[in-house]
């Protein structure tokens, strides 16, 4: 190794054992550890240019193991991003730049939000499938202009997590070879050593995953760690994991392969010892020697030398090819034609009716096909779900130009994956399952909501409308566990109409993801000529039905399947002279984010008598039915049975809504308990 | 085969196929292709007895592809399970015994709850974990009296799951030899053929994990399975999957190798074409030969004398062992020591505090110490959860009477291990984590919940108090998607007696699993004397403290950590001559439970000014608080610094408790919009 090598790598080690004492907080360990191998890559391979992290063709860089994140925000402080000393010194602080995990957008250069594990693995192979599919429609002969890497950093725990297997197992398959992984096998966890508990192959399981596994025994020894960059690069058709045998807390000579180093301060005399033993200067702290600065601030100028290459491909491009580079921007804005919105079909009235998946099937594919950024798939229930475009070929090995994903029954999997496509830029993602498996999806829409990523989930089979399979599969509590969850919008549209409109509304949400809640089984195609318009889901709730000539004396609020059940008890009680308005209430986030002038008009403070009626758990519902409303909603599992017996069982049903209506209205209620 | 093997294996096709024709619902194919390797697994090794499906030494067989129910309840009804014919000619319908997936404790010989995939291959290592850590226990020499199998049966969907990942690498880290799946290689998924997503080497991949591998290439070829499951059985020191090669719809001469053959009836026509091509009769539907009847009830014989075999065995331990055989008694029936509930610790008044996860550590502990089906551990994250019992060793390949597990990074798996452990019976299996990593684990949650298993969950580091490691940590929405899960227990204790008091709780908390949510950073001890007992923790809320000399004008009501930040809110609220009640908080299911009457007098309705605090979302707490009230919650995600900023910045600070509460107390609040 250079001598200037190793004081850059050393460099990074001190900052980062510097931030974590000065924060009181952090994982020292890893960077210690890992420094070499990532340094490597950055000085040696990663194509960015620091002064634009937001360069198309830059290669990517995941650091999935993100509590050590004082490793990568050292090295974009090195190489020259907006990222200053001050910031490294304000690790872990309110409102810095250097939170304790990366977090795409509050940090230039931070790729994904990273931390809960395996996340940050899955998303790049979610950028990987975005990069193969940009290149197979975009590129020409001479004109590669999408063509770059997908860097990963991963860790122990990473490889443990189970969606690391769904995502490894699906970017084997599809052969990924722009997939470059190293993984950080310092051997060390939080418990102790990984014999406690992860003794497996590691590199055959990758191995027969289908990816190419290398292992470079000495993680501090530069140019083997280059070798193995170099030789993952030549192999084209396999994602490829390097192992690269680190210790963790390198250097310290009490903590070094020891838990101890994973995941708080070196304390200061241990630190102390760990800068004589590298022969660091003891003070000042975050201390940077000026040769390192200028060493590594090179990446400013190549960086730039790279762009303005790829700039002049891209110009030559533009020229060759207007009309790819016309696309190639449209997509990569996120550009919709001007009259995409009257692609949205409008469906007749039906009595007999028509599944809101199935409508919703239609709408996908009639967007889609004038949005081409417009691309998922479905966990092995494409049939189920209807997210499987017509006319558009699988993404595969050989076909990265085909649009319908097949992400296999790998939900977990799946949604890191859209989350990395949404990442890369360019698509709206869409990915199906049944709602009950939102629940297998979670830690990864989770991180869609935190990250503000556009995606899109098509979830069917909504309620024990679902019928047979039973109470496994049969949503309960997943309405209101989606809800609860901060920037995701939950839309569970009523009928056709509303299914059309959801997907409108889901287009134009773009700070976050957005869950679309449907039916396995048929609901009517409401009659719109004297209702509200199915355009007003745009507002969360609306008045979908009014009495006529009297002003209502209750509310009665239906989602879904149930907006027609919520239809046929108003008659019911109308037929007995009670006034009943009814509202469409579809989306819970939507409604709360109207004005409350329009909140009033909707739910009437002077009208207290209301029922709230959804085949899913009732928590939060009396938020809105208040204290002398009524939820009727299901609290416990389901049961295997035809759906209509199922909804009368439950008590979903117009004639028990009519009555349970019937009751509140005789009733003066206190508050609510 | 023997021509009474064809018979047979033909009976179960056909009578699955038949089924799922009268249904109209359900999947024939898997049973058609499946039926000889269960068959044979089932009448040459199975130790089971169907007059007795609680025998305790008997093989445990899970039927992870629970979709192929019919496959099960052919068997069960064949041998002689309380499981009758018309139950079969129920399936799928209400009320019946035969639910679309099987379902424990509806049907005799079902031992767990299957259908989402992944999930049984998983209960099938928590089940053999059992197994191990009893027979270390209580076997002797000459005394095999825990010595069985754990048989199981998956499809594709259960190996592309990640938790099935996540499972095999424990399964094959802990070399638990008595785990012998069979794996239905039919190569068809619902979306089709599986070379569109799951190519990957299933065998080398689990060969890499530590398990025993091998491959039937023709999945009708009885004597070739057999063959495999003793090479199985003989090697001891991995875990077994036999891969074995089936057809799909086997018979059907349309729909075989065909994803149609998967979810839907075979259709009445195509079903006639398969009996006829099967030389089986169209008429009778659900045709059983006498003969069939004959060969399989001779299960029920075999089945009497293993376990009268055993019986015996069990009778001369009782004699050479009295103690051991008491203890294992004590333990199978979860019987606790009658002084138990004394060593449950009390904690002194403490103003600077213990986090609740540090009480909960001490009370674990001292439960645990004679309590010994407490069993558990942590997904590599022990030190911080505190479950780690003391004294005891780890549960390891050698050591299988250790007690501490060490599940790795793996939640998912961790958690449904621990169905598998509470299936066994024998065990109260317990697992931590941090609180937001409970996403990972809810796919399990819910079938503990559903299966009403008796489980703990040590959620610790439980809001924006984790401080630093950020928003990817910080736990914003968790409380409430965990209270919307039916049958679960949520218990978020206020400090460290009433974390004790939650162990008390959550040990008498048969019928399902129990989530105890503590804190990372420290809460004062209350001073109990002029407070409400922290026994009550029982009832979910009680009233902790009145004001002195006055009726209460506003109710304060708190959780966890705000527990205390309430108390100080009402004291500043006092100094100004408002009376407050202080309520306690801490499970809505247990409060939701009293009787009207407590709940009353607890949040009496002519108290109508109510404020709640939680550091998480706010949903569902306007239930408690009513249309006058107002809740302090927060309802975006966290971010990193020091926890006493965060508590800060987000506003759950006594003083800013009292500024709301003082501007609620003016205002005359309409309803809740």
């Amino acid at each position: 190794m250079r001598p200037i090598d190793e004081r850059c790598i050393n460099t990074i080690r001190m900052l980062s054992a510097d931030a974590v004492e000065a924060a009181r907080s952090g994982h020292p360990g890893l960077p210690m550890g890992a420094a070499p191998m990532v340094y490597t890559l950055w000085t040696r391979f990663l194509k960015h240019n620091p002064r634009n992290p937001a360069w198309p063709n830059r290669d990517r860089f995941i650091f999935s193991a993100g509590h050590g994140s004082m490793l990568l925000y050292s090295l974009l402080h090195l190489t020259g991003y907006d990222l200053f000393l001050d910031d490294l010194k304000s690790f872990r602080q309110w409102d810095s730049r250097t939170p304790g995990h990366p977090e795409v957008g509050v940090t230039a250069g931070v790729e994904a939000t990273t931390g809960p594990l395996g996340q940050g693995f899955a998303n790049g192979v979610g950028m990987a499938i975005a990069q193969a599919h940009l290149a197979a429609k975009f590129n020409r002969p001479d004109f590669d202009i999408v063509d770059h890497y997908i860097y990963g950093f991963c860790s122990d725990g990473d490889l443990m997590e189970g969606i690391s297997h769904e995502a490894a197992s699906l970017a084997g398959h599809l052969k990924l070879g722009r997939i470059i992984y190293l993984y950080d096998d310092n051997r060390i966890s939080i418990e102790g050593s990984t014999d406690l508990a992860f003794t497996e192959g590691r590199g055959p399981r990758l191995t027969a995953c289908g990816w190419h596994v290398q292992e470079v025994t000495d993680g501090n020894d530069p140019d083997a760690i280059e070798a193995a960059i170099r030789a993952a690069q030549a192999e084209t058709n396999r994602p490829s994991l390097i192992a690269v045998r680190t210790h963790i807390g390198y250097g310290s000579p009490n903590k070094q392969d020891s838990e101890k180093a994973h995941g708080e301060p070196l304390g200061a005399e241990e630190l102390l010892l760990t800068k004589q033993n590298l022969n660091w200067p003891a003070e000042p702290t975050f201390f940077i020697p000026e040769e390192v600065v200028k060493e590594m601030r090179t990446a400013v100028d190549r960086g730039q030398a790279w762009e303005d290459e790829w700039q002049e491909r891209m110009d030559a491009y533009r020229k060759a090819h207007p009309e790819a580079a016309g696309a190639l921007d449209r997509m990569m804005n996120l550009e919709f034609p001007e009259d995409w919105e009257s692609r949205i079909p409008e469906f007749p009235p039906d009595l007999t009716g028509m599944p809101t998946r199935v409508a919703s099937g239609k709408a996908l594919n009639a967007l889609a096909s004038v949005i081409p950024g417009l691309m998922g798939g479905s966990a092995d229930l494409g049939p189920s779900n209807k997210t499987l475009l017509e006319g558009e070929s699988d993404f595969q090995a050989g076909n990265y130009g085909g649009r319908n994903l097949r992400f296999g029954v790998r939900e977990h999997g799946m949604t890191a994956v859209l989350n990395g496509m949404a990442l890369y830029g360019g698509f709206i993602p869409y990915g199906g399952t049944f709602l009950i498996f939102s629940e297998y999806m979670r830690p990864a829409v989770r991180m869609a909501a935190l990250m503000g990523l556009h995606v899109i989930y098509v979830f069917t089979h909504d309620s024990i409308g679902l019928g047979e399979d039973g109470p496994t599969h049969q949503p309960v509590e997943q309405l209101a566990g989606l809800r609860a969850i901060p920037n995701l919008t939950v839309i569970r549209p009523g009928d056709a109409n509303e299914t059309a409109q959801a997907w409108r509304v889901a287009m134009n949400l773009t700070g976050g993801p957005v869950a679309l809640v449907l039916t396995r089984q048929g609901v009517p195609t409401l009659e719109r000529d004297d209702c509200g318009s199915a355009r007003d889901l745009e507002k969360g709730a609306y008045v979908l039905r009014d009495p006529q000539g009297k002003d209502p004396e209750m509310i009665l609020i239906g989602s879904g399947s149930e907006l027609n059940t919520v239809m046929a008890a108003a008659d019911l009680l109308a037929q007995e002279g009670i006034a009943v308005r009814v509202v469409s209430m579809p989306s819970w986030e939507l409604f709360d984010q109207q004005p409350e002038a329009y909140r009033r008009s909707v739910l009437p403070p002077n009208i207290p008598l209301r029922m709230a009626v959804e085949a899913g758990s009732p928590q939060g519902w009396h938020y809105y039915v208040g204290d002398r409303g009524k939820v009727l909603g299901i609290d416990r599992f389901g049961a295997s049975a035809p759906y209509k017996v199922l909804f009368e069982k439950y008590g979903i049903t117009a004639r028990h809504v009519y009555e349970e209506a019937k009751a509140l209205y005789k009733q003066k209620n206190g508050i609510g308990l």
